[in-house]
């Protein structure tokens, strides 16, 4: 599968505009941008994701992959995104006998509505075990630091989520998008473009809600740690049950809370007390 | 459509789950409450959405009419919801005539994929003119002043968005869901169900991030003023403009950027400048 390096656009992940303060005063701010992406698979329309933009091929492959219409990846002949168009078509020599089915399908998450992978995968009976991976305390402050240098587009102009694959304090990958999904699909599909059997990685790190979908696509890419700066839903925590997810939300600075599968963090780096942790834990 | 008050099913927003904090202690933490509710319209099945379920029965009505699948008020017959089942059965008069064009059209935004509605506004020739209503700083700050009164679910559990309709500083109804959309669609919803023709609510506040379909939203409701604590993305700033819709993002406390319709904005509360706020800004 050749096609797709040499189709790879390009555009810039923010851009200014001018904003008015609360002083009355005209400033610019950088915004993230957002373009609308009409994927084509063997010429059918299958949906329109809205995105940054930052590594459309990779996105829509990993999507396609996600919603089970990609299977092999012997079988993708052709990625070609054309923002003049706001179009990217994906050629495959093989559909999915379902697809019709899938196409039917339709679950809005409360990430970015990329249902249909949802929808199956919580009637799916089974799932590949996870790696009961074990991480140090101190691995998870230095890898927090490490993260610190990412994030750009978020220290620029906010309104993106970033997700990383790390392996132990490792940044492996790091992408931003306006969607939680839409960074995690991409990451998924560079993994798979690469032609990578498995993720290196045993970390997946979010800036994001950990909801039932972050943690279904985290599970499904074989990662048994998912990271949050944020919180947690119910559904969250009763699939990281399911499927043996070690869950770190609020993970910020010296903080986080460690919520299933807690017996596998080594708590080797516990922070001295100070005036107010109480208060604020 | 009397059916539905009577099935009204109120379940909590939230539940303790034990976790495990950065020194090693356990203690109870409340998470947000996540459900799966497939939507049948006329026993066909829709769309599951995952939510709060704080209010089902106007998530139900608001998401289905803003997707244009319920079109007359006096056609909607009956609306139950059974947690039992997650299921929610809405009973029509009828039907769109282009219910299969409608079902087949898929756009996954960055909120939560309620995209159908999204697509054909974008396509939209002509939207209703939104009021160019005038918004003064001092009512602005009382308007966040009050809002700290709501947000429930978010102190307690964090991972939930908020809504508000609001009338100049008074906030008419407020709600909290694990997605964007289905806040926005609970409250329109409401709206809805209580046959209102139009809203009297002159601003709209969200705490979530001012993304393309967001604005799409609010301006379906007919309220020209979108205000949120978050920050935009490039195509919510277009849509702002197309549609005439005042954006007011990162308002915390006295802070805020005013982006399109600044205009009618009048500065009437200019804060003192304090050290740091050249920095902050």
């Amino acid at each position: 599968m050749h096609d797709i390096s040499l189709s790879r656009a390009r555009l810039p992940a923010t851009l200014e505009i001018e904003v008015l303060d609360e002083f009355g005063e005209a400033k610019r701010q950088a915004i993230a941008a957002e373009r609308a992406l009409t994927v084509y698979l063997n010429r059918r329309e299958i949906v329109t994701l809205m995105t940054l933009g930052a590594d459309p091929e990779a996105l829509v492959v990993g999507y396609l992959r996600n919603q089970g219409l990609l299977i092999e990846q012997a079988d993708l002949q052709a990625v070609h995104v054309d923002w003049e168009v706001e179009a990217a078509a994906v050629v495959t020599r093989h559909l999915p006998e379902d697809l019709e089915e899938r196409l039917g399908q339709r679950t809005v998450t409360t990430g970015c509505g990329q249902g249909t992978v949802f929808g199956r995968l919580l009637e799916a009976t089974s799932l590949r075990p996870l790696p009961t991976t074990a991480i140090r305390q101190s691995v998870l402050y230095r890898l927090l630091d490490n993260l610190g240098a990412y994030n750009e587009t978020y220290r620029s102009a906010g309104a993106v989520h970033g997700c990383a694959l790390c392996r132990q304090e490792g940044v492996l990958d790091f992408i931003e998008d306006v969607g939680r999904h839409n960074a995690v699909d991409t990451l998924a599909g560079r993994q798979w473009l690469a032609e990578a059997e498995s993720t290196d990685a045993d970390i997946f790190y979010t800036t994001g809600r950990l909801t039932s979908e972050m943690v279904l696509k985290v599970a499904q890419m074989g990662i048994g740690v998912l990271v949050s700066r944020s919180g947690v839903t119910q559904k969250g925590v009763e699939l990281a049950e399911r499927f043996g997810v070690l869950l770190i939300a609020r993970a910020k600075g010296r903080r986080f809370q460690a919520i299933h599968g807690a017996g596998r963090l080594e708590l080797d780096a516990v922070p001295q007390r100070r005036p107010g942790d109480r208060a604020r834990a």
